[in-house]
């Protein structure tokens, strides 16, 4: 019976193998992440999607108060007029727009859009906050939802809203602004690693993929499961052209007047998404524990029998003292249900105590990541939990390294690039000019785009994979979501 | 030099005497509270400012969830077909809606609303997710920011885009709903009077005032500095009215269909207005420490003469170790000026270090609600700190209770009210019959709104205040924020 209602719920969600895109959409479903609205690319953050990004939310916070870092918030909308004081960033951003016409029954003199992104709503800011060296820097974030009205939508990985943070810094100089791009990304590259068990690719976008209006933008690109990339957090050095087409400027210890240097860098629920396809399976959702809402699920096994729910309560309140985010399930589902629902929630750890193992002072220990069983001494649980939740991060993350790795290729002639993407698929490493036309012809012919020249460059040949001209940098090749 | 520059910064702002609604505005505007952005009615909230609210939201947050509560989120736009499915509601709501009509460069099919509350989608979103009596109770929260096309504004009180948080909940019976209703309202009476300091009247409102779509609203008003009154939070039973218009139903445990009962609840940004009008005064904020950003400021004295800096930053560590939110200003402005910008910012204490306290082995903490300085030996530091954070709030809390008290007059006549709010102002306390005519007449003729029917009624007199018939409720009158 166990076995049966576990098999049940399991077959209710598409293998990966069988069509991915199905599976994913399936895991957010079935593992009660997201629900639909009945506007097309708006969804449901549900209870348990929701958990997950307050604990990303919680865990970056705080490191970016530690980087010194303040919230604010700001307006949702954008005057139509101050969305187009930088011209390249409207450029961008004004195809996705929402635009609001009306207040109330009135006709708006100006239209107004919902914010796609901040940039211009902080540089009005700055403007009224800024004016002496003694005013920088200014170490700004923000955590809000944003709109850009796209027409394909996937749950987590385009939504015509989401949530992110949003990072808005101004120096007084240029290299100060640049220290704070490069230290913004390695927060998020630190966190991706650490906390979410995704190895990244560090590295810059390439002048057609940049963020409009940037001088500079660098991000950090995973790898899901499909191979394909997602570009999962991004940080961008500014110069000066904002501060310049608003009209920031401060007396700098000279005595003289500066425009300040700018930064912007964000990350989104996006990542719920990378989680999902970098470390789920057949059997749904396998959480990062670090960030897992519930670490730890307490299972009594044989409920009716004397004492066991007892020494299961006994178990969960330890659990809990120990800081670990515990719960017990002792409804009345079947222990198969349980197994099943608990791993297409992708809890990382099924902690089972029955008479048995009451009568040898013990509990069976079960992980998300491997199925592998332990039997755990009571007398030793609070360690060997801890222990056992860092081996499956850690777990987590080396099986990931191994798929970046593994299906990351050295290619040195367009052809090649072909091949590979067509038979195996992943990130083609190669050389290239710089030129927009061999990047223009990488996505024409072979179906990729420029994912980032990584920070880390080794030069693996001395000319261009598409034209053949001398290279000027080492870069990274893929599909991305 | 020091006083000088004291009253310099003191005397930026208006006295509160001399015009309340000034004193306010400089005060958000001086403690760097708050920005104005270019969109009529829409505010920047600042670093300071945002700080406080996170603070709120901590700790309600942590009410909502030990209540039984988990957090979603949900779309910021509503199809106006949507909005238009329960008709009070849309007719509450409709006025003062902020309208989408174009997506990128299309005009949209059909408009939509960004959210100004969120019943409607909340219950789109429980037609999908309640089936059965064991999917109840569903008990959910959003914080969120929402958008009411206002004709007037003001920092805090009124703005067309404020931050709040709303609670949906669905229960399977009415008597459950009414639990829930009547919690949330202690949630929020609790918090605003042993967090907050606030002291607070609960009640019902009329059903003039009460929310729309509600069967019933419950308040907690709270009396200003300038004796005007601000609800300061909600809680409202919906009965399963929603439930009908949104064809919400469940599988009872008696095999039939039934529908939901519903509750939301809500406090907002307006809290922030609260606490500045009922603790501030002619030097600025006084913020009530719970809730401080920052809860004791350190500042050496004499900060040049050998061993001073070390001194205040040993003490500046064990407040902090000791969990207070401590921070030091070492900077070079001088003692006049911090004295000034820390009480302008409201912070509860200030914590001296000199040489000459150092020689005594004590610091010299001064109380921003009296005034009142204390020198406390270093051998008892965190003890006489935290003892000195409860007697701030133990004292603002005092100090607006007698506001309350002394301002709240029982009234036999209309006269009688109309002479009370002319000469002395607050709440006039009677009896009711509990006719809309009579609300009217006293709108008309007194200036006053029903404030609400208090949850305890002490029988004033036998008669309406107004009409002279039978009267049905003690009721409280003000003028409102």
């Amino acid at each position: 019976m166990a076995q049966n209602s576990n098999k049940k719920q399991v077959e209710q969600i598409t293998d990966m193998e069988v069509d991915f895109a199905q599976w994913y959409t399936d895991v957010c479903k079935k593992a009660e992440l997201i629900d639909y609205s009945s506007i097309k690319g708006m969804f449901i953050y549900r209870p348990y999607g929701y958990a997950i990004w307050e604990n990303i939310q919680h865990a970056l916070d705080q490191k970016f108060k530690e980087t010194g870092h303040e919230n604010v918030y700001l307006p949702m909308l954008i005057p139509e007029s101050l969305l187009q004081k930088e011209k390249d960033h409207v450029e961008g951003f004004a195809p996705e727009c929402a635009w609001v016409t009306m207040g109330g029954s009135e006709k708006l003199e100006e239209r107004y859009c919902i914010r796609p992104t901040s940039e211009t709503l902080f540089c009005e800011h700055y403007k009224n906050v800024i004016h002496s060296h003694r005013d920088l820097p200014k170490l700004y974030n923000q955590w809000c939802s944003v709109l850009r009205w796209e027409k394909t939508s996937r749950p987590f990985l385009r939504h015509r809203e989401f949530l992110w943070q949003e990072g808005h810094t101004m120096h007084a100089t240029a290299e100060e602004a640049r220290e704070e791009t490069m230290r913004m990304l390695n927060v998020y590259a630190d966190f991706l690693e650490n906390v979410l068990a995704m190895p990244v690719v560090r590295g810059r976008k390439t002048d057609k993929e940049k963020f409009n209006g940037a001088e500079e933008t660098y991000t950090v690109e995973c790898m899901m499961h499909d191979r394909k990339a997602l570009q999962s957090g991004t940080s961008h050095y500014f110069g000066d052209g904002f501060a310049r087409a608003f009209d920031i400027t401060f007396t700098g210890k000279d005595n003289q007047l500066h425009h300040p240097h700018q930064t912007s860098w964000g990350v989104s629920t996006r990542m719920i998404g990378g989680i999902i396809m970098t470390h789920g399976d057949n059997s749904g959702l396998v959480l990062p524990p670090r960030i897992a809402p519930i670490q730890a699920m307490v299972i009594p096994v044989a409920m009716h029998k004397p004492g066991v729910l007892d020494a299961a309560a006994a178990l969960l309140e330890r659990l809990k003292a120990a800081g670990v985010r515990a719960q017990m399930d002792d409804s009345d589902q079947s222990m198969g249900w349980k197994a099943a629902q608990y791993e297409m929630k992708g809890v990382p750890l099924r902690v089972e105590i029955g008479p048995k193992d009451m009568e040898k002072n013990q509990c069976c220990i079960c992980r998300r990541d491997s199925g592998e069983k332990v039997f755990v001494s009571l007398d030793e649980l609070e360690t060997r939990v801890q222990e056992l939740l860092d081996s499956v991060h850690n777990g987590l993350y080396e099986r990931a390294k191994k798929n970046l790795e593994d299906h990351t290729k050295v290619c040195h002639t367009l052809d090649e690039v072909k091949q590979f993407m067509d038979t195996e698929g992943g990130f083609a490493k190669t050389m290239w000019c710089g030129e927009l036309d061999c990047e223009l012809k990488m996505k024409e012919q072979a179906g990729v785009t420029s994912r980032c020249m990584p920070l880390k460059q080794d030069k693996v040949g001395d000319v261009c994979v598409c034209c053949g001209k001398p290279a000027k940098h080492m870069i990274y090749w893929g599909v991305a979501y």
